[in-house]
Formats: structure tokens, C-alpha cells, sequence
């Protein structure tokens, strides 16, 4: 039902401008086929490819035309990025790498397009264990973790297969996905099970033409962290449906429990998985572009074919900023353990100052994180009458109270709304304090305190 | 010709290794439509499009079995890489630039993906000029030159349309073209005419079906640069066939003789262009992955809906890193204009030296460069029977020689080889020591002296 409203809008919305034609202004057919016995004439229309790449958190909050509270400063709750108010800067070893590698001189040219590889050997080096096995030519280098997927999607799947992908999730899988002329099927996260995955549900979606199965682990937008008895649960899907996994754990370590983090592929025996991540999240310098491929293919499933596949297609634009490589190994040995811990730390305490100061609220039903950086909030829209939608709910708690979070409707998931834990704690404090003040004067019927309900 | 053989390669090639199944292992077809009535058994392979992205200069590269001369030191003139020798340094005020940006703290966070306002802005007012204005609106900044190409095909053409390539060309064209599904049509390079394009024949491949024409001035593998007059011929078939023009124009500014590189776009009064360039070699730190599409359409041709197209395909990987964004105010502000003119003089004191030593060399016919890091050398197969092709002919001087230039086959242009001319002088001095005595070993038939016949 979500995929068809999505589906529905994304043939609803798209924009045909009038091409100013400069020689005879008329509207073509859009078809080439239909482009025969051609006499000159200016008509360039943008490409199938690029009408379909869409991302829905743009075109829905590109849409929102909402203007803050002008008695209220603004403050966004709504972008994934650490980074932005300041309070989380890199650690100075990662500055001191970069700037290293400059001086160095010897990061100016051209790396191969799958990375140095001593670069390579570096983060194989970080993430091998003896259950998964890494070495550097298990290891691919990317421009950030958005190329990560990119290359292992395109690899993976033709136009025509489909894959499976979280829901609630990452916009990011559906738009690469419907770009490439891949279908999405959506499996199920449960609220009530810390947004564990409907493992069932998830099995009934594969098919004959299913390619890869998606899990993001920890969760954007969930902040939901998997058990290793949950993640086995997973590779037993796999393996019974022998469909490869394509695993997103940008956010790994990133856990409020400390080693609560369990990456995927240590635990499969067969399932051949593409482990995605980068420098970003962890290291707070999503802008630097670096993100990694773990090739684990322990029994040859993937084989030589997917690993020449995933080189091809890395010479499309070459890898990432070479200085970021260079500088990778004086990161990764270098950063302190306090750097991560504080990061953790800040986050997780914001964390449960959101969750319990919400948990309170009318009307609202946050739902506890484990890790990462977010926070979901279920919004009892029966009880918010006047608002149509997780949409209009957000929206009008921009005009009124200055405050934005992202609708989850951008995830694919209505009702919901993502609250970002990265900004400086007084701004947290005031934003839950405005969000609840915006609930008391719009929560209609039913008894004020309902937080039984909520407590899961 | 050169284009049926190449397609041959590309069928006759691939390489399908078998896959280690662990359920059952038979041979499967390789089409999903038989995949019906499916029992679980893995069977991954790698999709289309990877193996429809093909780099022919590996293709080739890696078959090139010979091994060099252990009693000479190996010289590679192979490597479009001017920074691969250590003698063509970044200035100084380069490397200053991405360390203040480094300390700033303030380029670790996520950019728009087509980059910075003020980072476009930087690159908008560098290249404005009164026939062709450009605002930070019509910059696009991207992962290296290669990746504005990627987008700028991916914007301007369908699967099934065509584009024309130059020919001798870069081969990122037709790779990027092929693995996209569009259809390459090569137009001639003439060298007697120091690789003017043969206009009426690149005019004769335009049909319905023609999404754009990719011109590269000044050009690798040739090192030629079109004149005035020369841009104005081809601008003048793009309007009367009315054909978008995709220009590449990073080695601009890359000439020998000041003042004699003409962008491409400010002739244009009607023809929209996207024009791509970047760091790379100008600045000689390829390696950094900075690159830029600067978008001209003075008639609104384009209009929004390239615009909005190239920003949507700029979504799926975001764009370069951060802290070169950051850095570029200055790199392109404060580097000295004798940096720019010390690279010049090196590479054209090299083109000279190169040129006149090749030129009377029996049998071999180099074209004068005037620009970019590159010359090109015509090799009269006739009076060199031994050889069956320019691949042949190289790999032998590899093997005798330890001298490895590029077969041009690779830029779909057999008979010729390409020298890189940013070698420290003694190597380029040796390199050509070492090519002459080839020739004359391996000459046969003729009068030795045959300069008149090369001396275009």
C-alpha cells in the first residue's frame, strides 16, 4: 500500500517543463520512435534515467512550505548530518592524517579506481576477524558510502529484478533501485519489537527474480540496533532463498551498549554478503566522501564475476579523494577510543532526554534507540484530528513552534516522524519542550495521560 | 571498421567464470526469464550493465603479456598522470589551501550534492565572461572530470540514442556511453590537418536519434588544439542540426602557445553546452576528484529540465569532497600564474623534443602537439612487417626496449602509439634514444630517410 501511493506519486509529480524551442515551438511526443523523418529542431528533453532518480525526502520537503515561527528560532531536527551545529567535530588525529597526506605529496595522482592498495589493506586490516576474513582484495574503496551501495546494487541486480528493502528505511536504496530500473520490495520493520524485521513477511517477498535482500544495521531512520539472534534469523532467509545480502552498516559501532554492535557477515557460513560503510558517521566527516565495500564471499558464490564486475563498474568515475585515502591509515590507527565514546555518549544521552521527556507526551509514542543517531515518534493521529498527515503534522510544527523533523513518510512509513540526536543538548531540550507544548494544544479526546500505551 | 572490431571484442571477451554453487551445480542460463518455477540455489551473477562497462585501455593493457628489458630501467610513457614522476609538483599554495580548509572545521559536513553555493560561485566567476555569463547556478561540482562526463551523458541520453565521439578519443566516452546503452558513433580526427575533425563526415553520422556531440579540445590522446575558427565550423552543425554539444575541456588553458585555447561555449550564440573540466591536470592533482559541469544555455534550450535533471542524477552519490570544495576559493585565487607557465614550458620543451628526435625517425610519423600532455605517432606498419598491429609493435618495445607507450588502438585508432610528455626530461630524452634505436632494427625496405613524408 505504501509502495503504490509512492508509485502513484512518483507518476503524479513528475516535472515536464515546456522546452523553449527556439526554431518552432511545439510540444513533441516524448517517445524517440516517434522522432523519424527528422527536420532540425532544438528539443532536448532530460533523460528516462535522470526523471527517475527521485528522492523523496526532497520532493516532499521541497513541498513543505511552512514558515517558521518568527518569534521562535528555527531548529532542525531533520538533517542526518553530526556535524552541523558544531558540537561534534572530527577528532584532531583525523585532521592532523589529512593534513599528513598533503604534505606528504604523495597523494596528488591517480589512485586505481578501487582505491590504493595500501589503503585498501588498511580497513581490511580494521574489520578482518577470524569467523569473515578480510584481505585488501576483498576491500573496494568509494566516493562515500552512497557509491558503496551504488556499485553494489548495480553489480547485483538488472533492470527488471527486484530487492528487498526496509520499511521504515533509507530513501537512498528506492532511488538507486527505481534508477536503475530495479523494483523495491518493501519488508516490514516492527515498532513493538524495537524494529526488529518481519522475518516471515520478509521471506514471502522473495522471489524468482529477487537479487538482493537490503538490511541496514544500525537503522536510518530506527536508531534500532539487531541481536546476533535476529541477524541469524536474517542469514537463515538468505540461505534458504539463496539470495546474496547487501548490508548497510554506516552506523556500525555506533551503539549505545558497548559491543552491542554485530556486524553480519562474521555470523553467515554461505550467505555471500556486500558490507557497505565509510568514514562518515563514525569518524563525523560525512562531507570527505570515503566509504568501503567488504567483499565476504567465504564460499565463492560471488566469485570472480561479481568482484570483476564491482572493479568495471568502479572506473566509471574513479574511486574517492585520494588525500582521504592516504590519510586513512593514521586515521583508523590513530582517532583515541575517548573521541568514539564521547560521540556515543552525546548522542545516547540525548537520546534518553528525548525518549522521556516524548514518552510523556499526548498523543506521541517515541520509540526507544539503541544506536545510531535517530529517533522515531509514532504520532496517535486519531487523536490530532485537525492534521492530515505525519506531513501536515510536521509542517505545521515548524509554523507554530520552530521546530522541524523530518515526516517519515519520507521513509515510506506515515504516522511517524524522525527526530535527529546529534544537536547540542539545550537545543534538544528546548525542541522536546516545544514539540510537547504543540501536542497539549492539538491532542483532541481521550485522557491527557496515556503513557501506558506508549511504553513498549 | 574500428568500431566492428571493437564490438567484437566486447562479445568475444567477457569473462564467465563458472559459479561455485554450493545447492547444486549445473550450468544455468544466463537469462532471468528461465529462471521460473525457481528452487533455491545460489546462482549470482553479475548484472549487465557491469559487464557492459568496458575500458579498453585494460582490455588491452592487461593482454599485453610482454615482460621489459631487465638490463634497461623501465620508462612508462603510458600513464596520463603528470604527477606519477615527482617532477610536477602542485604549488604550494595548493596544498595551503585544503589545509586551512582542514582546520577550519568547517568542510566535515555533507554539501548540496552539486557542491557549495560559494564553492560554485568561486568556479562561476573564474570562467564568466561576457559572451557566455556564468552564476553559481549553472555550476554543477562532481567527483572529478570523469563523473561530470557520467552525468552529463546520463542527463542528455536514452538507451538507444546515439552520441558521437571523437575518434582517435578518450575512451571514458564510449565506455561511459556503452555501459549506459547509448550507441557511439565515431567521427574522424585528421592528423595531416593537425586533428581538425573531418566536419561534413561528423555532420553525415547525425540522425534522429543523436542526444549530443562530445568534443574534446584540447585533446588526449592527440594534443591538438582547435582554433577559432575550427569551433565555429563545429558550434555551426550543432545549431543547423540542432544537437546539444557536450564539451571536455579539461585541459584547458593547457597550451603551448598563450592565449590560443578558445573555450568552446562563448562562440556559441545558440547551441546549449555542457562544458566539463576540473583540477585534474591544470592543477596537477588528479588524484582529488574535483570536477565541474558548467552548464551554458543562453537561449533556455536546456532550460529547467536538464537543470533539474543533472541535480537529481548529482543525488545518487553526492558530490566531491568537502575540504577540496572548501579549498577551491583559494587554489583558484592564490595560485601564481608561473605555476600554470612552469607546467606549460616543461611539457612543451618535452613536445619539441620529443617531436623533432620521433620525426626523423625512419618509419614513425609524429604529429606536433599544441597543447594538453600528449603526442601522437603515426607508425608506418608497412616498413615495420614484423609487427602485426601498433599493439604488437609496442609490446615488442617493451620487451626490447623496456619503453611502454599506448597502442592507440586503445583510443580506436590503430597504427599510432601515444607518448605522455610529462616525464622528467632525461627519461623523455632516453625514451626517444631508446624508440629510435627500436625503429631502426626493426625498419625495413626504403630509403632510411624520410623526413618530407612526415613533415606535416
Amino acid at each position: 500500500m505504501q509502495t503504490d501511493s509512492y508509485v502513484i506519486q512518483m507518476n503524479g509529480s513528475p516535472v515536464y517543463p515546456k522546452v523553449l524551442d527556439v526554431h518552432v515551438n511545439i510540444q513533441r511526443p516524448n517517445s524517440i520512435e516517434k522522432m523519424k523523418n527528422r527536420k532540425p529542431r532544438w528539443a532536448v528533453r532530460a533523460s528516462e534515467m535522470s526523471k527517475k532518480t527521485f528522492n523523496p525526502i526532497r520532493a516532499i520537503v521541497d513541498t513543505m512550505k511552512a514558515k517558521p515561527n518568527p518569534d521562535k528560532p528555527m531548529i532542525a531536527l531533520s538533517i542526518g548530518d553530526p556535524t552541523v551545529f558544531g558540537n561534534l567535530p572530527t577528532d584532531d588525529e583525523v585532521a592532523r592524517a589529512m593534513k599528513d597526506a598533503i604534505d606528504s605529496q604523495k597523494y596528488n595522482g591517480y589512485a586505481p579506481s578501487i582505491g590504493y592498495q595500501c589503503s585498501r589493506e588498511v580497513i581490511a586490516k580494521y574489520y578482518t576477524c577470524p569467523e569473515a576474513p578480510l584481505e585488501a582484495k576483498d576491500v573496494i574503496l568509494t566516493s562515500g558510502c552512497s557509491q558503496a551501495i551504488e556499485l553494489a546494487l548495480a553489480v547485483l541486480a538488472n533492470p527488471g529484478q527486484n530487492i528487498l528493502v526496509p520499511c521504515p528505511g533509507f530513501s537512498l536504496y528506492k532511488t538507486l533501485a527505481l534508477s536503475l530500473g530495479i523494483e523495491v520490495k518493501l519488508y516490514n520493520l516492527i515498532p513493538e519489537k524495537s524494529w526488529e524485521i518481519d522475518v516471515k513477511q520478509m521471506e514471502s517477498l522473495v522471489d524468482e527474480k529477487t537479487a538482493c535482500i537490503i538490511i541496514n544495521n544500525p537503522s536510518n531512520p530506527c536508531g534500532s540496533v539487531f541481536s546476533k539472534k535476529h541477524l541469524q534469523k536474517i542469514l537463515a532467509v538468505a540461505s534458504r532463498q539463496c539470495v546474496p545480502i547487501l548490508t548497510d552498516e554506516i552506523y556500525g559501532d555506533m551503539v549505545f551498549e558497548y559491543g552491542a554492535f554485530q556486524a553480519l557477515a562474521p555470523l553467515s557460513t554461505n550467505v555471500p554478503v556486500l558490507s557497505c560503510g565509510g568514514l562518515a558517521k563514525r569518524w563525523l566527516v560525512p562531507g570527505w566522501r570515503m566509504g568501503w565495500i567488504l567483499i565476504h564471499d567465504r564460499k565463492d558464490i560471488f566469485g570472480k564475476e561479481i568482484r570483476e564486475g564491482l572493479v568495471r563498474l568502479s572506473q566509471r568515475i574513479l574511486g574517492p579523494c585520494t588525500i582521504v585515502q592516504g590519510a586513512l591509515d593514521h586515521i583508523i590507527k590513530r582517532t583515541p577510543q575517548h573521541f568514539y565514546e564521547n560521540t556515543i555518549n552525546f548522542i545516547k544521552s540525548n537520546a534518553d532526554l528525548c525518549y522521556s521527556t516524548l514518552s510523556s507526551v499526548p498523543g506521541l509514542c517515541p520509540v526507544r534507540p539503541a544506536g545510531a543517531m535517530y529517533l522515531m515518534v509514532g504520532i496517535d493521529m486519531e487523536h490530532f484530528p485537525e492534521f492530515e498527515s505525519d506531513v501536515d503534522f510536521t509542517e505545521r510544527m515548524i509554523s507554530e513552534q520552530s521546530v522541524f523533523c523530518l515526516p517519515a513518510t519520507c521513509f515510506d512509513y506515515p504516522n511517524y516522524f524522525r527526530v535527529v540526536l546529534t544537536v547540542p543538548e539545550e537545543m534538544m531540550v528546548e525542541a522536546c519542550r516545544r514539540i510537547r507544548e504543540f501536542c497539549l494544544e492539538h491532542y483532541q479526546g481521550g485522557e491527557v495521560t496515556q503513557e501506558l500505551e506508549c511504553d513498549k
